[in-house]
């Protein structure tokens, strides 16, 4: 069940930490001033490979890429090959297989989440149904490997595979732990290092891979991917208790309504006073839950301290993503890459 | 909507073409003598492979390969192999990996259909529902391709990537075309070449590939497993015609319930009486068939020869199979493939 009442705001302002992330000012602004000519390559290259025959997977294939993405993944991989020396314009097809593999990941989880909306839009399976959501996702991902395949290096090919049965393992994990509170910290960072940060360090690996990275690099960016992966999953659960519905997407409290027990809920489950902890298990165990109760989860969690952990946590892991950019010299892209790990934790939306 | 009363026969023996084929005696059973040691080592390695951490995936992964199926294209692989001279057994593995995507398709379709049974059983999708039947079928595809990527053959990969990409588009067109009664005849052949055809094809190409043929083996089996697929799903498509319900593990006139038009279908809505045909347009547009007007829909299509048409284009196809592998010197191992070109038209389930 999802709260539609877009409006909506969980918490005061003043139940906030006091301490959320600013950011330098304009860090968006200046990432993208810098990345604005491989984004628009990367977007005239999933346009151009979106065409089909098929007229519904053409349609199903840009709704999904185009309900405005961060192209996070195959900007990754494009950078990391710069990182490693490459200079040409062969990657962007390469990179594009990360952003197919995402959307089709997206596809497959709205039709497990019964999702109603993603990013402000409806989700895809409300306008074309299940059946051609769940096909049109085995497509895009099949169709995103086989122009893996096409760069024929079979080191690129584990790389990728590795990560999309670690993440496919990941989301069998997440829907068996679903309505589950007796989670561990340790079994969620599983969770999301698989369904999240698995993908786009394998961006990051295959970026290294394609520029001529050696072991080092690859490892470095492999690190790197990984903890930025974490990082950013660790707002986005975060966002869900404080985000702006307008801002999101989605409503807020979207992940309590599908029984997913994230970090700063986890957290309040172990630490909120005895009271409040049986609360929270009475609101969350319930069928579907009304704004108010969302309310005073959010108030709860927020009280006992979960979410300033969890940013926490996001900082810590932002902090590893940068030092293993340490073997790098310095360069206008490494600096890209640190902005990067910067934005993840200071991201509204 | 199912009829899902199993002991309903739709037709009457007297309404059945004169010639229904039934094959040499015994053909089964002479094939399955010989490919015994081949299949108890293809079962080995399922079950090994299908060992999960996630105690999810095992029991969903082990209930559809399990369900009684024929292991048609893993079988076809290693068959192709030792017809191209290999004799070792690291066959087994990329035999397992085309029983897998076979699987993982089969759970997609489950969901797509709203399928309630296959193979006598009740349907993945009706036990444990849609969210885990599609993750479930995700990882099988995943860690098939994984599995296929340990072999380190580029070529291969592009054979395997090639098939699931082109599967995955004849999905679709098939979702399209639910409902359809004015699809052609070379449009159904195109949906059935990608929705069976081209995965036994890429199993046996794979097999020359890997057994060591040169271009003139591996385009005489991609023609095989072709042929025969085509042979194989024509079949397939008179059985829900004129199948015993228990031999098919699912109701007879499934496809119709499910708005598939098939060929015998096809054939009678251009060569039945003119009244037959509005006739079989009436019923088949409904929402639900109810049994009598299944019966009635199998009596027009017996009638105008549309299952005998189909009959007679899968011996064709069978035919083409067989001339195929004319390149090769006789061999027990081509007898094998010889007789189960036979065998694919003339089986009851």
């Amino acid at each position: 069940m999802v709260n539609n009442n877009s409006d909506f705001k969980i918490v005061d302002a003043s139940a906030l930490p006091s301490f959320i992330p600013v950011g330098p000012a304009n860090l968006k602004e200046k990432i993208y001033a810098q990345v604005a000519p491989d984004l628009s390559r990367i977007e005239e290259e999933i346009n151009r490979l979106l065409d089909s025959d098929i007229p519904l997977i053409s349609v199903v294939g840009r709704y999904i890429t185009g309900s405005g993405g961060k192209r996070l993944r195959p900007l990754l991989m494009v950078l990391a090959a710069k990182l490693c020396g490459y200079k040409g314009e062969e990657d962007v097809r390469l990179a594009v297989v990360f952003e197919f593999v995402h959307a089709a990941t997206l596809l497959h989880d709205d039709v497990v989440d019964h999702a109603e909306f993603r990013r402000s839009r409806p989700a895809a399976n409300t306008l074309w149904g299940n059946p051609a959501v769940v096909l049109v996702g085995d497509f895009l991902y099949s169709r995103s490997i086989q122009l893996a395949v096409g760069y024929e290096d079979v080191r690129i090919l584990q790389v990728l595979l590795d990560a999309t049965t670690r993440m496919s393992e990941g989301e069998v994990l997440q829907l068996i732990n679903s309505d589950n509170l007796e989670i561990s910290e340790s079994e969620y960072l599983e969770v999301i290092t698989r369904k999240t940060a698995v993908l786009i360090s394998a961006a990051c690996v295959t970026g290294a891979i394609f520029g001529g990275g050696g072991k080092g690099e690859e490892n470095a960016l492999k690190t790197y991917g990984q903890s930025l992966g974490i990082a950013f999953q660790l707002i986005d659960d975060t966002l869900d208790f404080t985000g702006e519905a307008e801002e999101l997407g989605k409503p807020v409290g979207n992940d309590l309504q599908e029984g997913k027990a994230t970090l700063p809920l986890i957290y309040a489950l172990r630490n909120a006073k005895a009271a409040e902890r049986l609360r929270l298990r009475q609101i969350f165990t319930a069928e579907s839950i009304p704004s108010e109760k969302l309310r005073e989860i959010t108030e709860i969690v927020a009280r006992s301290g979960g979410i300033e952990y969890t940013i926490n946590q996001a900082y810590a892991h932002s902090m590893r993503a940068k030092e293993a950019l340490g073997i790098f010299p310095e360069s206008p892209v490494k600096e890209i890459l640190l902005d990067m790990a910067d934005y993840v934790t200071c991201r509204r939306a």
